[in-house]
């Protein structure tokens, strides 16, 4: 059988302020059109569906929307667990209606027991959990890591294993490559709270959410990250996004990126301000996108923030990336004692990365009268 | 066909601080053993399951628990809508799914216009909602009030009656006695957006959520409260719980009300303190029950709360219903020099109705000694 392979949604994120809702659901759009050309058999969310254990209203109902429509509307068989940002009791409120349209969604550590088989493979879907759950369920206290965890769950899971048929295990944690090959596993996951790629070999597939980056694990054929659909942080703004077509019926099992194309592209923009203000200037980023600024300038300048917005609307981040080279000595004094709300205006956007609002710039006058006053008194 | 109609279950309220979900637990066994010995066809919940719009997680899977075991293993078809405590959105959450099992769950205003049919009769699901709601939906600036929007909605509603059957309205609002004779609403709905049962005439029976005594309507014959399946104020204290069994194949209807029993109840008690301390007096009142205390009292009782206690474990409210007749100047000055930790003590209780922690009687002695300090330096 085929199934797409998507994990770490997230609805409800947001990136610095600006609701990334249509983001997603454009995401979700283009996830659908893939399902469809691909012409899979299923649809596999490997955990983080929402973004928070409390979320939003709109971001329920957006969720709500996408599963509908993908389950119920469009008929793929659907299998999803919760990860570590959603609360597994929320997320699963009423699942146990779901699988009448086989939408199968499981929260729990015990239902990693019960595999779902769908054509000619059996699922085994385990939550996000955490070393304390496994200890409880297999009453067993010697069991302190997941790494411990998942090697009792594992061997439970084959215990289930039905001959002539593939093995699919949908999880959510930090696994580690097996040959050191992987550097950035290495590097993000924590030594006995990593799960080694080795404990996971009984499986044809190991379907994987928790991080966004689907190279995470690139020198294992047959354990994948899918990645987030979006880019989420400026960590990830390099990335291509996507998902995985996984095909069952061959041995290794073939997997297949299919890449998606951001509505609104995170853009990391390294330069000086005067380039980066030069409408010559080509930077080869839409209006809309999120841009992440690296400023170069060893110079103080005057509203910096308000300024750049003028020609990138949507600035989530502005970093200095040189020292300055002028000391507060060497500023003008002259203008410091012009204007002092206009420093004070400019400080504010620099530390906050925000312009002043008209009640902020009212509070900062007020505060700046009553300490003329006392300094003249 | 006949029917359940019950609301108003507030999962997840507190009392005072004491968590009600095994009290809610044991409601809803009798609930079910109710609606399995009358043998009913469905059961109608009409309004107000959360007691928030944000329930905790441990209601949302106490919700979910009752909705499974209510509709999945006892095969009840269940009709509910959402009230004003309820988010629509949170708890309709996966709602499209639940129809599999005729659990129709209904949260907008578009769906009271698509009456579900069970037996001989029809339902309409009207969640609660606001007059902007109605507005937006007729495409009508002139519906100010939810009585203007009932005009409009019930007109509606009878566009979609069949002949040949029944018609039953799920509702959670005020709704006002048409003669005047229910002092009750009368006192507790306000003006325009009451809605007076007159306008509800064309259905056999209205099954209304929101107030939670059952005498709200009790002139009406078949525009009924349910009320709650707790007592959840003291206001309620002197109620009779329970459901309504509704029998539609009678002109009128048969409506038969089954009372619920408190497992543990919520009882006022007026009396001294000398009477309530006294292990001769017999209360009628379990150790666990919820104890609302009005003391006659009228002179000033030393740790009233934390000696109440020792007798009557689960007090959720302490008042004095007389004026005390000692001022502060009778009162024994030598015992306020004698310890102010004490006197600031009681004070604590009286005001908060709870004793003193042990860290808040450290810090009490700590500004007590500062205090003193200072009164010498």
């Amino acid at each position: 059988m085929r199934f797409l392979h998507t994990a770490d949604w997230h609805i409800g994120k947001k990136l610095n302020g600006y609701d990334l809702l249509p983001e997603q659901r454009d995401a979700y759009q283009q996830i659908k059109a893939i399902a469809k050309t691909e012409k899979v058999d299923a649809v596999v969310v490997a955990g983080d569906l929402y973004d928070r254990a409390l979320p939003s209203e709109a971001a329920v109902a957006t969720l709500d929307d996408m599963l509908v429509d993908l389950n119920r509307q469009e008929k793929f068989p659907l299998l999803a667990i919760s990860g570590n940002h959603d609360s597994g009791v929320r997320l699963g409120y009423g699942q146990q209606w779901f699988t009448s349209t086989e939408f199968y969604l499981r929260t729990t550590l015990a239902s990693a027991l019960k595999p779902i088989t769908i054509g000619d493979t059996q699922f085994f879907l385990l939550p996000y959990f955490e070393p304390f759950q496994a200890r409880q369920f297999f009453q067993d206290d010697q069991i302190k890591t997941v790494n411990q965890a998942m090697a009792r769950l594992v061997a439970a899971m084959q215990a289930k294993f039905q001959e002539g048929q593939h093995h699919v295990l949908v999880a959510h944690f930090f696994a580690a490559g097996s040959q050191h090959s992987d550097s950035e596993t290495a590097v993000q996951v924590g030594g006995l709270n990593a799960v080694p790629v080795d404990l996971l070999s009984p499986f044809d597939y190991v379907a994987l959410g928790h991080l966004h980056r689907k190279e995470a694990l690139q020198n294992e054929p047959t354990v994948k990250y899918s990645g987030s659909p979006l880019k989420f942080s400026t960590s990830e703004s390099e990335d291509t996004k996507g998902v995985w077509i996984v095909d069952t019926d061959t041995t290794p099992v073939t997997v297949t990126f299919k890449p998606l194309k951001p509505w609104h592209d995170l853009v990391v923009l390294t330069d000086s301000f005067e380039h980066l203000m030069n409408p010559e200037k080509d930077y080869d980023v839409q209006s809309e996108d999120f841009i992440a600024i690296e400023l170069t300038d060893t110079m103080p300048i005057p509203n910096v923030m308000q300024r750049l917005k003028t020609r990138f609307p949507r600035v989530i981040e502005l970093q200095r990336i040189n020292q300055l080279t002028v000391t507060p000595d060497e500023l003008d004094i002259h203008q410091v004692q012009r204007d002092p709300l206009q420093l004070m205006t400019e400080f504010f956007e620099q530390v906050t990365q925000h312009p002043m609002q008209v009640t902020q710039q009212k509070w900062a006058k007020e505060a700046l009268q009553a300490a003329e006053k006392e300094d003249k008194e």
